[in-house]
């Protein structure tokens, strides 16, 4: 039986769960690939602490090096993080005509002009399903599954953290700080969160899905991007009365011949699935002109399910190599030569659902002057709340609304003219609401 | 640019959805695929009806051999259904060197090692996305995504007519027989609808499932299969008390070194994603030792969203022409010479939850009865409801019960016992519960 000799780097958690991975279900891998994957070194420059798996004496190793110029090594397996080494790492392996997987988000939505320009040069392959879902194949079947539909939309909830957070303030009524505190505890949040809490990680996995699903180069900074730091136990009660949850969307929808692209709080009607993905869980909803609504749900994170990923694109190489070929799928689903740069729409263009949540002096008029600056901004109201509450600090109750589908650039206009109202006094609460691009 | 060359037999439903989506999306193909996806013959006996796509003058034929002898002719795509001549075509077109792409579950059920033996001995493959769960990458996802994990569990709800008919029902308060006259009017359920609503169209897919995730032969018959037609209004509005929702389910689960495989309707939480899909949409729920729970969900069944299954064979099939390839990945998952024949485990063995309705006369010591029979063949009671009611025509009130895990020969065995007691006017109703294995 043909050996496929692999070398890892980075032995964190998820390459502890590649190790483990291939140990425990060695022999099966082995009955459906008909070849044998060998862990040949792992280079890690912490080569003492304790890992719950057993590697033979002599495997783990300081120098990346030792993995990047063995001639007999023909996979290299990236799970550093970051940019540097993983970068210098990542183009040394592929110029030594090694093929790459890698789990590296981050890395990809920065350089990956690069990265893949380079895999191209020297006709290796690049697997990157890890670094997008973690166990769920979103790479896989919009490359592969979905290869004849035109991409209408993708919705998708990309962060572990962000989500968890939410689930937890929604289903608990907790604040967004204590929460955040709770998941730094527990090992769900890092110290600095702001990756997760401020959107970052989930834009660098859009980025990687608005060119697998569009055949385009997107610049990291054009993408629109709100956090869920701001969100408050208040919006979160009223979204619930409204018939909402506030998730942290991912959203990529073809408007004709641009694409919008945008990732901020959303309210989502209860009834759909993404509203029931509470936790941990990542899930995605890409809807095809054919295939109609593909939703795909998952551990987005987490030792096993992520090595899960990696070993799915360990085992596609290697039938590759099994059958001497290589470059068989594009790594960005078009064919290199065919990717466009594109613009994304400008965010003043997108129109979709508003919630607003005013805080205005509790005074006859003010409900009527409200809605008539938005019915001059051609912003149509789709339902008021409005109680009797006590008034807070500044002499202000909240009044809330949502709206019917409206452009973006009408709301920046009319927020403005509303919060210079002197009956209004706090800054307006907005959190955007998908209903129709849902369905 | 490359052309490959493809013949379709069977020009229905999806037969025109395949013509009409490489109309549509040939040119973004090209781009994905870099070659030109050409049909050059349709074959049907039926060459007069007008169809909803334009296929251009000589390309409709009636002989299927036409394309089964054209030498330019690499791939075929059945598209016919049935037994007959749609296995005659297959093999024919495999003994003639070409790739097949077929919808066909019965087929593949009932002569799948034949047609995987040949396809095996001419060296051709065989792409059958589209035989399980319409749109639904699960077969990828299976053979390919968690190609690391062995399959502890597959839920599925695999058939549409059965859970469009089990959502009307449960929505809408009508009945089973009602309901079923409704969809047959609407063209969701046939004329003849034994084999949606008995579980044999759910039992060819689980048969297909069942060979991918443990690469083992299945015979249909041995897969307990029990339909919908007894599923009485009652039982839903009781199973809604309870917290549950009644579907059909497809059920396989690595126990040790047995694997258990059934179809029946099933009650599940409410809080399940299972429980959300409604309507014509199929869902898997497929649980990995490494990936733990992916969930995916899409249309099972419609003209586009078939097509774009069978689309993305079409394009994996031209990757592997195009680099001169073939059997990259063997068509059952496992290496041929590897599978097993397995007897699955007697349903009398397998445990899960129950739900049994007992319609017994209203008198004091019945309930002590029933249980401590229950008691005596080790079935634990979970829940009980029993309310005062008007006594059915013969002289019954129902008592409802749920049990924690219990053996399926003993609850056999008990309600034999029960059903034989004077107080107990009907047959007991029995549904299963899953909770646990569903985690």
């Amino acid at each position: 039986m043909k050996n496929i000799y692999v070398g890892l780097i980075g032995f964190g958690t998820i390459g502890t769960g590649v190790a483990r991975l291939l140990q425990q279900n060695g022999h099966l891998i082995e009955k459906r690939l008909g070849a044998r994957i060998v862990l040949k070194k792992i280079a890690d420059i912490d080569t003492t602490t304790p890992r719950p798996v057993t590697v033979e004496k002599g495997i783990l190793i300081r120098d990346a090096n030792k993995i990047l110029e063995d001639p007999e090594i023909s996979v290299v397996i990236e799970l550093i993080g970051g940019y540097e080494p993983a970068r210098s790492f990542v183009l040394k392996a592929m110029r030594n005509k090694k093929h790459v997987i890698t789990a590296n988000k981050a890395l990809l939505a920065t350089y990956g002009n690069e990265i893949f320009r380079v895999a191209e040069e020297e006709g290796v392959d690049i697997g990157f399903e890890a670094s997008v879902g973690g166990t769920i194949p979103i790479i896989k079947t919009i490359k592969e599954s979905l290869v004849g539909n035109r991409i209408r939309s993708v919705f998708g909830i990309m962060n572990g953290t962000t989500n968890y957070i939410l689930s937890k303030m929604t289903d608990e009524g907790k604040s967004f700080k204590t929460v955040l505190k709770e998941a730094q505890a527990l090992g769900f949040a890092e110290a600095d969160p702001t990756f997760d809490i401020e959107g970052i990680d989930t834009a660098h996995k859009l980025t990687i899905l608005l060119s697998l699903s569009y055949g385009k180069k997107v610049n990291l900074e054009d993408i629109y991007r709100e956090g869920i730091t701001e969100i408050s136990q208040m919006d979160i009660e009223y979204a619930k009365e409204l018939g909402y949850r506030i998730k942290l969307l991912a959203i990529a929808i073809q408007r004709e011949d641009r694409i919008e692209a945008r990732i901020h709080p959303t309210m989502i009607p209860f009834g759909h699935l993404l509203a029931s993905v509470n936790g941990n869980f990542n899930a995605f909803h890409v809807i095809g002109d054919a295939s109609d609504s593909v939703f795909l749900y998952g551990q987005g994170s987490g030792m096993m399910p992520t090595a899960s990923a990696v070993i799915s694109d360990l085992v596609d190489i290697s039938r590759d190599m099994l059958k001497k070929i290589s470059r068989r799928v594009p790594p960005r689903s078009i064919q290199e030569r065919a990717i466009e740069n594109i613009q994304l729409m400008p965010m003043e263009d997108i129109s979709t659902g508003y919630y607003f949540r005013f805080s205005a002096v509790d005074r006859p008029g003010v409900l009527s002057k409200v809605s008539g600056i938005l019915g001059q901004h051609n912003i149509s109201i789709a339902a008021v709340i409005q109680k009797g509450r006590t008034a807070d600090s500044a002499g202000a109750v909240p009044v809330v609304m949502t709206t019917h589908r409206s452009m973006e650039r009408d709301v920046q206009a009319a927020l403005r003219e509303i919060d210079r109202l002197d009956v209004v006094r706090r800054k307006t609460v907005r959190i955007r609401v998908e209903d129709e691009s849902l369905q």
